[in-house]
């Protein structure tokens, strides 16, 4: 079928490119001309502004954004003219699901549809296929049945569930229709904050592996520092490489994120070429915000993101506050940092 | 090769099993002359006792204990005075490796050797294989290749990581030498500390979806309870299972902790045979005295394990205590429990 | 001066007398008459309704509302038509800051003033004095200032903080303009933040003492069960009043909690009388949505608030999951709960 | 009486000039003779070695150690020698209670005594006094009673615990005896706990509200970074000192931290000349050993030690791995870290 998509950065010329590959239509747009251009030559219809996209499409359109959640809003505002009742938008981003609220209540109002869809697979996709987490009206996600299904990974050689019936649902086939609007970024916005806490509960352990030989360090003897007790128990090198490649065999800890450790510590055993400041995009501080509402504990998806925040120095006033009131009560000085 | 079995529940049963369908010799022992019995009409030399296990192997013998982690010492000393110079003793149980350091050195002044080995792969190791992390002296433990060889999952059709030389030892096989005593037991202490992270971020996940129709309840307005602001926010009733089958296929998250979560909310979605009363084993603790001795942040392992203490109710004196100080600093009643 | 006070429960009772006993006149409304003529006996102006309260007081009115957070935008609705422009309407309850931007906004339409008042000191309040955090236009902060000056503490027998210049602000009286609108909540807000952080370290505490006798118990060997490795550690049967009271003499961390913990455990060692279920009322909550925002990490803020919701039993699905993959991945089946 | 003291630091000068005050005889040693030479100037006899020391007291001799704990054993090993039987050996450093156990064993072979004292104050105990708690044989604590009267705060002005009996215990003069060896050590380990945890809640609550201007910055439009949805509701430029100071008078968050708190932020708002890196000396990671051990969940206690742990930049390898997974499944790039 016919599919605008707006946005053609890592995500959506991946996007696209499955559903060309497997015969739809597709009509793109993006900010910068060479993008379209060369999603154009492998099939596209490349337009050269909204007007162009909307006119390469015929009736009822349906069209993606695969834009930053910050730049949604006012994408939706400059295609609003150039639709006509019955036309659907489906954003495909980030987004916080609170605004597919208000955004399908708003559109609504113009006749037009939105489903917001959920979609995890990163720069992977195009080879893996795109999971996909879809919310809005029944009619209107079974009409696009079709994109979802070319874009998501279908069953592959991935094990059935025992027990789960062969016709239940697309959700092994890698597409869900999870719920009304929002529902699809709500799920999307979970699986990131998980993402969070499987992503640190390996940084963990790898990073106690690696400080596993603490005891070959010599400390002088401080009131200001803790000895280590017993050093002949900290006297470990560890070859994480080795150690992630032997857990992605038959442990209970095997995953695709493990098999993404095992080749980054295989290329590069220190990981000297990252700097450790990690960004967030959003779904993990909304996942605890929606906890936090629900009443819902979550520590490691909390952790997780301190974690993140800490990595970038966001603490900084309060480790002060801590050296200041230490040097009060009890005259501590500060170690000076390492240079 | 010969192996002696000590001890033949879930693990030492199937391990003992998994050897005697590769043409291995296993001469086995256990409390129960019942599970003695079974193993032997699959082809195992049964043992009545310790004594008639060590007659049936020939030197240098090698004998497995796969034994709860308190029981193993007294189970060394009653062996010990069986055995000669140069057999082996592998503990491959979930012992803490400081209790390896001082067996190793205890049985090398009667010229034993010891190999500690962590295993993975719960009930599924027979069918999977069974991950194994190995601490000890190189020639011991490439002397037992054969043993672990077959004890682990083989590369099966887990992909090779990207950038691995073909013949880089025996990670990609599903078992490693991880280093000198104790090593092994380190590597699968972190192994499940890292285990409880990931377990307790889908639990987290699972459970904000779960309660992501919290604004369909209605709350009584109270100066004890905090009104949800925008119900609206928190109308999804979320198909658990279908949530978990579709991350399985192309999502970032895709792990067999996963493929475990889906085949447990498919059989049951309220999970109301559980009373969620988690015990915990030891490397989890074991992980984090790790993790503080090296002043090493495990935040996320760290809530793991504590959210086992708190389903324990170990934290009920500490709770109290809070409601008797909101009782004397503001003469807050506590809600009654729910019967 | 005069002052009207809407809601004579726990605070607004004692606030109204601290008043009164200063030579104030205040105005008092209740849902309850009985509250009403309680302290119209101590010399307030009692009034049968709202037309009746602002009929009491002379222009330009200032009216404090003492009420549930949640019954806030109710009252000041009913109250609006009664008004003219001038007034000053006060929340000297747990509103949330957000709220308070959209109410001073909506009032400055009708031109009405409102300020926002953390106040904080609970039942003792009448006896110590309340702490008063401010937000609001300066010049009717400063109108208000004979009122925030009999209600606040006063510089009393605290010692002045070294350096202090001796007339630098209300401060050292007990009370402050913080900031424009939302400031006073804002203030408070992270005030109730930073106490259920200190409350949740005592807790924990308290707790480690209490089980300090954990080498007492005896436990069965089994692979589900930890053993405690050396109970000779654990033997100490502490008396938890008495390390509270030597703790409030010289330590580093007395503190009015302390203080309080002292009375409580003096009273009831064993707190039998509670129940554990610990309520929060939002200011835990949205210290947390603040730090997010920010993107400041309050790992010990956040543990403290979720601590309250494990005491509310919000993880059991969580916990259950958890015992549902250690059923599936090891056959581990749970402890029976205890009865 | 009579008091040997070994160590004049910070702790042990201002503990033999509290002594000295109050009529007792200290004999002083120190590894610089300078420091000897002070305190005999104020009357205590100074003593050249070990051997002076002893002869310098009578029998039974009692010889207070306040020197750092990876000090002692080998003080007590120097000072064996030289002692009779009845001698009373003092560690009121910060021990691990699990020395206090094995040392007092030791001891007792040789017919002395060991007393573990956890000493709280820090600088400012010449003048409030030192908070002492208390683990060893009772009849040979009760023999030290007048030492330990003296050097603890006393009642004070502090209000006595209502419902507290005039003549109950010595808790109320600011020094206990928590039980047998061990027992003071423990008691001051969780002290130390708590006062982490307290310190950490106060430094992330100044941390919020020193960021709750963030909606000024303004913040270009990336997939990376989350925008702030409402800039709006962080607009405050709040005086920290201020804030801290108002607190001090009646709000429930009152502590001597606070006051603490409230000299440095008056001294230096921005904090500017720590670095912030924290140190911890041990009586953190012991609490939560205890914690663990005892099946305790300590999730603010922990959270205090790892943030320490984090601003001494101990977790760059696991933020390394994050940054090194988000690039493999995201090809996101890391921010460069600001010079």
């Amino acid at each position: 079928m016919e599919l605008g998509m707006v946005g053609l950065g890592r995500m959506g010329a991946n996007m696209s490119r499955r559903l060309l590959r497997a015969g739809h239509t597709v009509a793109a747009l993006d900010r910068s001309p060479a993008n379209v251009a060369a999603l154009a030559a492998e099939g596209a219809r490349g337009a050269a502004d909204r007007a162009g996209l909307v006119a390469a499409l015929s009736q009822p359109r349906a069209i993606w954004l695969m834009i930053p959640a910050a730049a949604v809003d006012a994408e939706l505002a400059a295609l609003l003219p150039l639709l006509a009742p019955g036309d659907i938008l489906i954003d495909g981003g980030n987004s916080y699901y609170h605004d597919d609220l208000r955004r399908a209540a708003m559109l609504k109002e113009h006749g037009l549809h939105y489903v917001d869809v959920g979609t995890s697979g990163g720069v992977w996709g195009l080879e893996r296929g795109f999971c996909l987490m879809i919310g809005g009206e029944t009619e209107v996600v079974m009409h696009l049945d079709p994109i979802f299904a070319t874009l998501a990974p279908g069953a592959g050689d991935i094990p059935v569930t025992p027990g789960r019936a062969a016709g239940r649902g697309t959700a092994g086939q890698g597409y869900l229709h999870c719920g009304p609007s929002g529902a699809g970024h709500f799920v999307k916005m979970v699986h990131n904050g998980i993402e969070y806490g499987l992503m640190q509960a390996y940084a963990e352990g790898f990073n106690v592996l690696r400080h596993a030989n603490a005891g070959k360090e010599t400390r002088a003897v401080s009131a200001e520092t803790t000895p280590l007790a017993h050093p002949e128990h900290y006297q470990y090198d560890f070859d994480l490489a080795e150690v992630a490649e032997v857990w992605r065999r038959g442990s209970v800890i095997t995953s695709w994120l493990l098999d993404l450790s095992a080749i980054s510590l295989l290329g590069s055993p220190d990981l000297a070429e990252f700097a450790g400041q990690v960004s967030d995009s959003g779904e993990g501080r909304w996942t605890l915000a929606a906890a936090i509402d629900e009443a819902v504990p979550a520590p490691v998806l909390s952790a997780a993101l301190y974690s993140r925040f800490e990595s970038r120095r966001q603490a900084e006033f309060a480790n002060k506050l801590l050296s200041a009131l230490r040097f009060q009560f009890g005259g501590h000085l500060e170690h000076k940092p390492q240079p």
